[in-house]
């Protein structure tokens, strides 16, 4: 299309045929069967080549190409409609089909964390005892059916035995205690073996918490299989015998894995995403809130970490389309109501006491005990991780979960805070002390001579059930501290969540006992005197809890408003707010200030995943030239040259390098950049040429220009490529900074990008060579990206 | 640097020197005071130029070029602050500025906030009568402080009078409510003659909104003053006026100018954000959030409306600090308190009762409703604010304010529903008939046998205030709708929201009350049976006020998500978020329906500023060729040669056109693109050597080279301006479709692009060009992109 050509266009239906044909360079041929009217500017390849747009395994994708397409697709549906009523109707459809996908999200997302939820319930019980009336309840639903009980003695209701009861008819003494014991072990072991198994035969991916590759996935890395139904369907199951084994790990990382399979099988019904790594990845940003959503009844603070935690390429229409499909979640999980207190998660609590400000200093002494459990945890956690990939320790990994469990189960069974389930912990820690209640943590001594309504309770000097409790608290925090740093990482579903909250809510806890009993003993303090007078309701150890959660999840994955939102939607009120930002953001400091990386983006480099954090700033003062291949000394850039070359050269220069796709100049002297082409899509058209065109023969002269080449007489009949020309490439100049390089990667989407000054072409840069550099000046080995 | 010079790198140091030096092309010299130590590298100049690197008003900034300069900086002081304890002190402040800021613009937005409410309530009152016991108290306030009320008649206390028993000592009667009625007229008046006389005379930018402007200002425009510290003094004090007039219009979308204000005072005291207009942005945003966070008590909200719908760069990092903000805000509201209510807004609400799914029915009818207002009102504004801009009626601003003014006046005070400040009637709407409830809208039947608690009262049928309400409210509803074309975009401050919300509340509540009647009366139907026994509370005519509000409030702006949460945050339940996503859909398609632009969009495109929309999708398949001036016949573009042109020529090209920059090729002969000179430093450049160097005369060649050209013996000194340079200008081929050519100046913010071929240079795209192709594309006038 050069300007003398433009001059010939007469009318602008063949302007606009010629646009298109040119736009083909950038689309690459997909959509050429529409281009069907156009005959006489036609390529002799009339039909578009198989499997030409799609992706190999552990590749990028190129984002404005998917776009592009996306958008060539809209156009051919938009045009079509105006021809029938049944087009129209198509056309309709294809716009409404990303709702329908996100509802059909949302209904099995939730339901799934339903399932989850009452299964889990159901075989936590099940390591204590059975109920006798149906083996398929849990102990409240068995003790809920039987009829005699009442609000006292609820948990003890006849129906529901202990293992002892019902094997040696036993229910105290010392070898009742121990055989339960055994009995928790045994089914702490059988449901982890179960679970790693099944992981090991079935789908190996589904271990971990995914969200890392979540995160490498959404900014455009192809894992085949890491969303596929089997691992959809093998995470469900082990994640729930994972929990269920007592394991310290949470079911939340992993339910966001669970959604995006969903998302992802949905997707791969309506072709408008199975057929668009870009637009599938939208359905998947607005999947990973869903999953949120569920795993923590905070459908705004879905959407939030979907946005600042895992998304890259997140449109407005994705953040509209996300919050649909976690309302949609939210509300299917509800009409379960799997903890029947209509509530979307075990832990809801509300409060009704107002904090004050002096309370903020325990606050932020919570926060920074937050961000050092998120320092210390990504350090060890990761060590220990690298060492079980390099040394023989990774061999094993049935016979890893295997021991692990059976310490968690022997060390977890004698405290009471380590036996339940840890959300249930975590719900008990929040819990503010009412009248009724009969933990050990609300073991205070009364006031026989106060008459007040139970739900102002003052503050009341601590018990001897509160100083037990403390003491069980504290060696559950050490184990618990300790064991997650071992668990997480494992080849079974594991999150990271619950145990970063049981850790936060217990140091929470306990330092709000010790505020609330330095306020009741010493009232007359500076500190306490103007807001903490005698019988009155002054520190709510529960919201001490909340905060220190807060500190420990926001420092070890980093998360910020998400975190808070979360917490807000927790708790409902935002009165809370402050104390818990407070927490957050000393959290992040303290934890920054020792590295900069949340667990994910250390799990994504120890994995070596290509992933180009939006977060992390660059500020070195390189440039592209610094960057480029080839560097000084290594062998100059592999190109084609427009009208010069055989196909047995290209046939060649293919086999011999393993580049995804080449440069093409004008001529080797010249070296003017016209054009980039793919690799795999060179390979389609020649072997295409080859077995369909005439004359193809293995010194054929490609070329790349409108017009054929002049050739001698003789001469085989010339290839032409154009098709596979992308007109446009991106080009830098070499003197760029790599500044504006990374934020051009980031930004666009891009796979390489060419390096060229005063039009002549240096160099190529790619998605790795930057992410190497990246690494390079980050003092890191540069040779740990592995991938693409 | 050529490959040769390359060569000659021989130290590390000498390299970064050769890379800084290769940068300060980018970085346009601001930071040259940081390079003396290269001394043998340095140019000839060696103090950077004046007034460098700012931006002339009603211009276009460069996104890039400004990360690139804080880049810079930060790089700057990181390597000092390891030079001394003073300079690391100063590399803490200067990292902890981003927070102070935050801190400093939550605390005045919300302080200006809460005064202006204070403010806002003694004037409206005054309007009716005035306190004999301190003119400055509110009617309220007035009655609060009389000790003999009790709760029954605390609106008739002795100590407020009303204007005719003040004046001629009458309270009722024909006359006393002329008098009073006339009195309302005077005031309303005064205070809008007031308000546009001080806009016109001290503030011309007070008037309107200020979103539109302030999108357009995020999006990277430049408008000197529109964030001035005397803007944000009129704005404020003429807001309190307009309000107080009783003129249809809301303080929520000038508060957000208001707090933008504050936000720009601020990062005025701090060189990192003052002097970087990319930075001073993110404080804008963040100030964004904080205006919304006050105006609804919202903070969420705010940052999500930020997010959403104001801001157009909006990093991670600035999320976090406009929550901050936000939240800062919205605490120094509270504890001014200025509705004696510890809420933030007047109408915050909390319902009770659940909804049933049949009543989603007439939520989508009240989306519709929503969506259909927005449309008229959206057509008919802006046919009146072009026939303003047309026509004489432009040219008397004063008469119009004073015309509507006197309109509004007297046809809103015989309607009680007109008559109080709107935010007050939607308060009324929202809320839900309790027993104490005295308004007309409560004039429910009781059932005298009934006995039961006062917070469950079941449907009753309406009595005659419910009629009759209906009635006024119908009225006032069509003179809502009417008034609010005509005052939205005339020369006073002006908010949408609360209009909007007012037409939505009425609306719906008037439907509510017909579903509740519908139901009481018809418990038999179908469609009431199964949710709705006789007896039972089923219908809450509040809560389809609320739903109908946020239709309204969608159908207008188009906000989605930021919407819901405000609505959320608003009734504090996430039980109500389907209703009112149900409503905002509904609303949001069938607006679109009609037509893309919301109200903001609308007066941008109305006032021609040259806004790049990230909403807008462009699908066109045109090219970069069909873009870039210059188009064929006209002139050829004007270069620069590297090095055969003299300062006479350069400045005659500078004369003849007005360019903001040139680029700058090899030799008119090859076109090879070797940079980018932007105007405005060319200038500085030359006036600056003719001033300081000697031997710079008219025909001293300029070259653009690392080395001088070889000139003839007795040719003048020639002027080395390497430094004004930009060696990375960005460069697409002429074959880039222009759909990814948009989204690279969109997600880059770049000001202008080259189109090459084959590394010669054809054109050049600017962002005008792109905005002008867009609304040719969409069929519209292009020569209504005015400025830049």
């Amino acid at each position: 299309m050069s300007a003398g050509s433009r001059a010939s266009w007469r009318t602008p239906e063949r302007r606009e045929a010629a646009m298109a044909m040119a736009l083909q360079g950038v689309t690459s041929m997909v959509n050429a069967g529409a281009m069907s009217g156009s005959g006489n500017l036609m390529d002799f390849l009339d039909e578009p080549f198989p499997d030409v747009g799609t992706y190999e395994d552990f590749h990028t994708i190129d984002w404005l190409r998917e776009k592009s397409r996306d958008t060539d697709r809209h156009r051919k549906i938009t045009s079509k409609s105006k021809e029938s009523i049944w087009e129209f109707i198509k056309s309709l459809l294809d716009a409404w089909s990303g709702w329908v996908v996100m509802l059909l999200i949302g209904l099995l997302a939730g339901t799934l964390a339903g399932v989850i939820d009452l299964a889990v319930d159901w075989m936590t019980d099940l390591k204590e005892g059975v109920c006798l009336s149906a083996f398929w309840y849990s102990h409240e639903q068995c003790c809920w059916t039987s009829n005699e009980t009442t609000f006292e003695d609820r948990d003890k209701c006849p129906l529901w035995q202990k293992w002892s009861e019902l094997l040696v008819n036993q229910s105290e003494g010392a070898s009742a205690y121990i055989l339960n014991y055994l009995m928790y072990i045994l089914w702490a072991l059988l449901f982890a073996f179960l679970a790693v198994s099944l992981v090991r035969v079935f789908a190996p991916y589904a271990c971990g918490s995914g969200i890392p590759e979540i995160k490498t996935i959404l900014s455009g890395f192809i894992i085949r299989g890491y969303l596929g139904k089997w691992t959809l369907l093998i995470k469900t199951v082990t994640l729930v015998l994972v929990v269920s084994s007592g394991l310290s790990l949470g079911k939340e990382g992993p339910l966001v894995h669970v959604a995006c399979c969903c998302g992802n099988f949905f997707s791969s019904l309506f072709s408008k995403y199975s057929k668009n790594e870009g637009k599938r990845r939208e359905v998947l940003s607005a999947a990973a809130a869903a999953g949120v959503s569920v795993a923590f009844g905070a459908p705004i603070g879905g959407v939030l970490f979907s946005l600042e935690e895992v998304s890259y390429y997140f449109p407005l229409k994705t953040l509209w389309r996300s919050f649909f499909a976690a309302l949609v979640a939210a509300f299917t999980l509800r009409s379960i109501n799997p903890f029947g207190n209509s509530r979307l998660v075990l832990f809801y609590v509300e409060y009704h006491t107002p904090w004050y400000m002096a309370e903020l200093f325990p606050f932020i002494l919570l926060g920074v005990f937050g961000g050092l459990w998120g320092t210390l945890f990504i350090r060890c956690n990761i060590a220990w991780c690298r060492r079980r990939k390099t040394t023989r320790l990774g061999k094993y990994p049935v016979l890893e979960v295997i021991v692990v469990t059976a310490i968690t189960a022997i060390i977890a069974y004698p405290n009471p805070y380590t036996r339940r389930s840890t959300s249930e912990l975590i719900s008990e820690l929040f819990n503010d002390c009412g009248a009724l209640e009969s933990s050990q943590l609300c073991d205070y001594i009364n006031d026989p001579n106060m008459t007040r309504p139970v739900d102002d309770i003052p503050d009341r000097p601590a018990g001897v059930g509160v100083y037990t409790a403390m003491w069980q608290l504290a060696l559950a925090l050490v184990f618990k501290i300790v064991i997650t740093i071992f668990t997480f990482g494992m080849k079974i579903p594991s999150g990271l969540f619950i145990p970063s909250m049981a850790v936060g809510a217990m140091a929470g806890r306990m330092v709000g006992i010790g505020v609330e009993q330095l306020a009741y003993h010493h009232h007359d303090w500076i500190v306490f005197r103007n807001w903490c007078r005698p019988g009155a309701d002054c520190v709510t150890p529960g919201l001490y809890a909340m905060v220190g959660a807060a500190a420990c999840l926001g420092g070890v994955t980093r998360m910020t408003v998400s975190l808070v939102v979360i917490m807000f939607e927790l708790t409902g009120g935002l009165e809370y707010i402050v104390p818990l930002m407070a927490a957050a953001v000393t959290s992040k400091w303290v934890a920054d200030a020792f590295g900069k990386e949340g667990i994910y983006e250390a799990h994504i480099h120890l994995n070596g995943y290509p992933f180009l954090d939006v977060k992390d700033e660059f500020t070195h003062r390189t440039l592209a030239t610094d960057v480029m291949r080839p560097r000084r000394g290594e062998p100059p850039l592999s190109v084609l040259t427009q009208d010069s070359m055989t196909v047995e050269d290209v046939e060649t220069l293919i086999k011999e390098t393993d580049y995804n796709g080449f440069p093409v100049v004008v001529s080797r002297d010249s070296e003017r950049l016209i054009g980039f082409a793919q690799r795999r899509e060179l390979i389609l058209a020649i072997k295409n040429a080859r077995q369909r065109q005439e004359g193809i023969v293995s010194n054929s002269i490609l070329y790349f220009t409108e017009e054929p080449p002049e050739l001698p007489a003789n001469s085989p009949h010339p290839l032409k490529l154009r098709r596979v020309l992308n007109l446009s490439p991106f080009t830098v100049t070499d003197h760029t900074p790599m500044e504006t390089v990374v934020d051009i990667f980031r930004k666009l989407g891009l796979r390489q990008c060419l390096v060229t000054r005063s039009g002549r072409l240096l160099g190529i840069i790619t998605k790795k060579d930057v992410l190497r550099h990246m690494a390079q000046m980050a003092n890191q080995d540069p040779e740990s990206i592995m991938f693409n």
